[in-house]
């Protein structure tokens, strides 16, 4: 029955175990924000995600599983949509990392405020997952200006920048009442106000 | 066997139903972070307000309840801690301001931590709570500058600054690698250089 389910269903494309599970995390992604978390079950997922429930199953024992692993992988996909490029001087090179990461909020809103804004982040584990992004985002910029040893004032500095991101990104979701355009340039001058003291960078 | 035992534990003082209901929220807040709330129990919070659990129940019906009653009214001290003076000029009202905010947190550091972090902020109750403060907070600062009617741009910036402020809060919470003097200061200068085209501010 799980078999033969699994097989009406599933059987038009191939796909490797790794793509079926990144397919599944992407379905679920789409899910999370559209309301609320405890209203989703996993016979949803799994229609959303053009898959039979025991598949789902398969790859996600239970519904706080799936939702751990999706937020696991959304982090990677917006740490690796964001990468800072190396060939770039800073100036350009944080400009592209911020606009990548507004093309992914913009891409993923409901998701983007649902873990960011609590969703089902009292758990720890998801919780930890949203501060590692925090916390990488925070040493990105401290990278972009060459500071390997932050001070103190630095270092909090940089943290509430990141707050200032996320909290600035999800007012703009709510109404876009910018391009992102703008809000990317918006941004970009709160760098720019925030750390003046930190070695300047091309503006090139 | 109720009345008994409220009777037995609660008589020593008397206090009005509003005095009460303070001492239980108060206790409960001092819960709240010390461990994960799904382990706290009415039991615990009747001990540790020194009230009979059947006390506890009178007064809310749910533990949900109760945590909802109990965010409001921290919500509610800390906007009254940090009102701003209207006698006093817009930069030592703001200073006053920030430094009663620190000092609130400060002294209630792991349920502002647990709040802020999503704790049980899945709630849409607790989170419209948690939302209507950030709110207050951006009003504000508008109010400050004088502002009555902020640009998209200028509400995006103050929307973000209170994303900083808890940031940056909740990163000194961490190991209070400063004193909670020049984190004042630090946030202060976070709002000079945030808002250089709002109307300059008296600095005495």
């Amino acid at each position: 029955m799980v078999d033969n389910d699994a097989g009406a269903r599933g059987a038009r494309r191939r796909l490797s175990v790794e793509d079926r599970r990144s397919e599944l995390l992407r379905a679920c992604l789409h899910l999370i924000g559209t309301r609320p978390w405890d209203e989703v079950s996993m016979a949803n997922v799994a229609d959303a995600a053009g898959v039979s429930k025991p598949l789902l199953y398969h790859y996600f024992a239970t519904k706080s599983d799936l939702y751990l692993a999706t937020v696991a992988w959304a982090a990677e996909e917006l740490r690796a949509a964001t990468r800072p490029d190396p060939s770039l001087p800073v100036g350009p090179r944080m400009r592209a990392a911020l606009d990548a990461h507004l093309d992914w909020i913009d891409d993923h809103a409901l998701a983007y405020r649902a873990v960011i804004q609590g969703g089902i982040s009292s758990d720890s584990r998801v919780h930890a997952i949203v501060e590692r992004s925090r916390s990488e985002v925070a040493d990105r910029l401290a990278e972009a200006f060459e500071l390997s040893n932050l001070t103190a004032k630095q270092q909090i500095t940089c943290r509430g920048w990141v707050g200032f991101l996320e909290a600035a990104s999800l007012e703009w979701l709510n109404e876009r009442p910018i391009t992102k355009h703008e809000l990317a340039q918006l941004l970009q001058h709160s760098i720019n106000a925030l750390f003046p003291h930190f070695r300047q960078h091309s503006r090139k």
